[in-house]
Formats: C-alpha cells, sequence, structure tokens
C-alpha cells in the first residue's frame, strides 16, 4: 500500500468497489430472473446507479453474464482440489455446495444459466458446454482413481459415474431450492458417494486433514 | 360425429385447432426463453396470429403457462404406470424420458420452467412444489414396495432414495442437452437402477408384458 499515491488508488479502489456493487446486484437480479429475462434497467437499479454509469462499467448484458460466472467460477476453484486428488475431489465439491447452500440466490443463479444455456444460442451455451465436458473428465479421473486404490464398489464406467454424480449434485440443488427441510443435500451427496465408495466417510477424514491434502 | 350439426363443429373445432397451434407455438417460444423472458407478442408471431386473436384464447401469460404445463402433463400422466405399481413406476417414467427426448424442445422446456419456477415469485412455484412433492411419494412408494419384495440393494430410506432418483433424471436431461452423444439418457437411468434393483432387467421384462402391467 505504501508503494501506490492516494491519488492513483483513490479512483482504482473506486472503480473495483463499483464493480463488484455492479456484479452482485448482477448477480441477484440473474438468480430472480434468468439472463434473458433481464434488462440492463434493472441491474442498474438494483446496484443503484445510472444506466449511464452501468454502462460505463460493463457495455452490455452479455459482458455482464461473463463477468459473473467468472467470478463465480474463481470462487468455486478456491475451494476444489486439483484435478487427480482421488477422494479430496468429491471433499472440494461437497464444500463448494455447502458454500452455495449459505447464499440460495447463488444455488438459483448456477441451476438458471445453466439450464437457460442449454439452448445453443444462448451466450453461455459454449461456457456451459465446456464445463460441464471439464466437470465429467474432471470426476472420471477422480473415481478411476479410486477405483485403482480398489475403493470403487461399481463395475460402471468411470465417465458414466461422472456424469451421473454430476446430475444428482445438479438435480438435488433444484428440488433444495423448492423444499430446504426435505431435501438435505449435503447428506443425501454423501449417502450417494458412501453407496459408491464404501470407505467414503474414513477417506475424507485423512483427506480434511491438512496435511492429506496438500 | 352425425350427432352435431355442421354448423356447430365447425367453429368449435376451428377453435379447438387455434388453441392447439397456440400452444405448440408457446412451448417453443417457452423452451427457447423460457417463461419470463417469453412476450405474448412472441407467441403470436410464432403461432402465426395476431396478437389480438391470440388474447382472445389466452388473456395472458399465465394463461398460456397454465395451459402448457397442463397439456405436458397430460401426456405424461398417460405413460405413467398407477402409484403404487412398484418396478412398473420405473419403466413408465422410462417411457416419458424416451419420449421426451424424442422432441428436445420438451425436454428443455420442462428443465427451464422447472428451474425458473424455483424462485418463489414464479407464477408456476407452487406447481412445481407439488409436482416434486409428489413424485417423491410417487417413487418412494416404488423403492418401499420393492423393498418389501427383498428387490431393493439399499439401506437408504425410500425417501432419500426417491429424491435422488428424481434428481438424477433431471440433471441427466440438462446434460443430455448440452451433449447427447455423451449423455445415454435410458441407458445411464437403467444403470442406476440396475444397481439399487439387481434384477431390475428380469423385473422390467415381466412388467413390460400387458398383462403383467394391467
Amino acid at each position: 500500500m505504501p508503494t501506490t499515491t492516494p491519488g492513483a488508488r483513490g479512483p482504482y479502489a473506486k472503480t473495483a468497489g463499483v464493480r463488484q456493487r455492479i456484479l452482485e446486484a448482477c448477480i441477484e437480479v440473474f438468480a430472480e430472473n434468468g439472463y434473458r429475462a433481464t434488462s440492463m434497467k434493472e441491474v442498474a437499479e438494483r446496484a443503484g446507479i445510472s444506466q449511464r454509469g452501468l454502462v460505463h462499467h460493463f457495455a452490455g448484458k452479455g459482458e455482464l453474464l461473463d463477468a459473473v460466472i467468472e467470478l463465480r467460477e474463481a470462487e468455486s476453484a478456491k475451494l476444489m482440489a486439483p484435478i487427480g486428488s482421488g477422494v479430496g475431489s468429491f471433499v472440494g465439491m461437497l464444500d463448494v455446495i455447502a458454500d452455495n447452500s449459505r447464499r440460495p440466490g447463488l444455488v438459483e443463479l448456477s441451476s438458471l444459466l445453466a439450464t437457460e444455456g442449454a439452448a445453443p444460442e444462448h451466450p453461455a451455451h459454449d461456457h456451459y458446454r465446456r464445463s460441464y465436458a471439464g466437470l465429467r473428465q474432471y470426476f472420471a479421473v477422480a473415481f478411476e482413481a479410486l477405483r485403482k486404490q480398489g475403493e470403487l464398489a461399481s463395475d460402471l464406467d468411470s465417465e458414466t459415474l461422472a456424469v451421473s454424480f454430476i446430475a444428482l449434485m445438479e438435480g438435488l440443488q433444484v428440488q433444495w431450492l423448492y423444499d430446504r427441510s426435505t431435501v438435505d443435500l449435503d447428506g443425501m451427496i454423501r449417502a450417494y458417494l458412501q453407496t459408491l465408495i464404501p470407505r467414503f466417510s474414513a477417506l475424507t477424514d485423512d483427506a480434511d486433514r491438512p496435511t492429506a491434502r496438500s
């Protein structure tokens, strides 16, 4: 901080603050309405700035969408384990879900954008298609590692297990949005994993220890 | 037909035909844009009628949404087995999914409306909340029946299995929309059921015989 002059820091910090406020407002509005039904006007109003001010920071809805997705993925990435972490990959994912479920608006946002994006002409379509493919590979590698360790109680191929695990997580989150008292997100995902990986609890106790995860 | 005069039949048949054309157009537009981002103008254009003509049949978007949901559920209900059908409940569900997957627009429609509807202020929110609760009960009863028959290879409670099965089906359909060559909807759902119900194939061969299902 002493390396920058107050005069230079001020405007940059202010810009970053405004961008942050816009993105938070945008996440709220996208979560409520989806991308398509949201107007720049609504985002500006929610952020408490003029439309002109909004356009100064984000030229259009497409730029907002990119920034929101990037922000959310960066937050998730902090909690995820590197590819090839075996059981740690599932622990990290459970952490992401626990984190999201403290802010149901974020679960609405992810579910809605991923579903809207299924239409090929949606601006986030290619992003989500790649993202699903990447996530499938990530969990296929994790299942395959557990299989090699003799920890997997399933004959299904790892790709099928990965697709199904991602489907389960996403489907549970949608039901959870409707009925949080019935859908125990964390408990149901763990129960599923426990069926596939009988020593899941024991292994994750190890993985939770900081030394075992680094 | 001979019991109605041509003069009386004509207008009714015409009205039914126009309503049908509107609903088909509406299903397409909802599937592409969701409910929120759709305007009456777009539905009218897609159906090839004036906005005034559209409003004559459906006063607003809410009425269209109700009619579309009712139509889709009636179509699914025809393929579903009655509650308490044990393994037949899963066979019927697989038939619904196979039927939908011949028309990907319908899968987009269901996924998008169910996800949009998670916002409490969405006009379809209460409908989908009840619908999920009903579907959970439906499959919990099916799993419970199989457990009593000694056909269930899981210690998880039937409610958890029902929630998870619904989640898996819906999550798989979203991924399938992005990548139909990777996600074998029918095969992956059967593989999951086979894990829970080791004699699933044998039992469904029985259930598929018309006599066993009546």
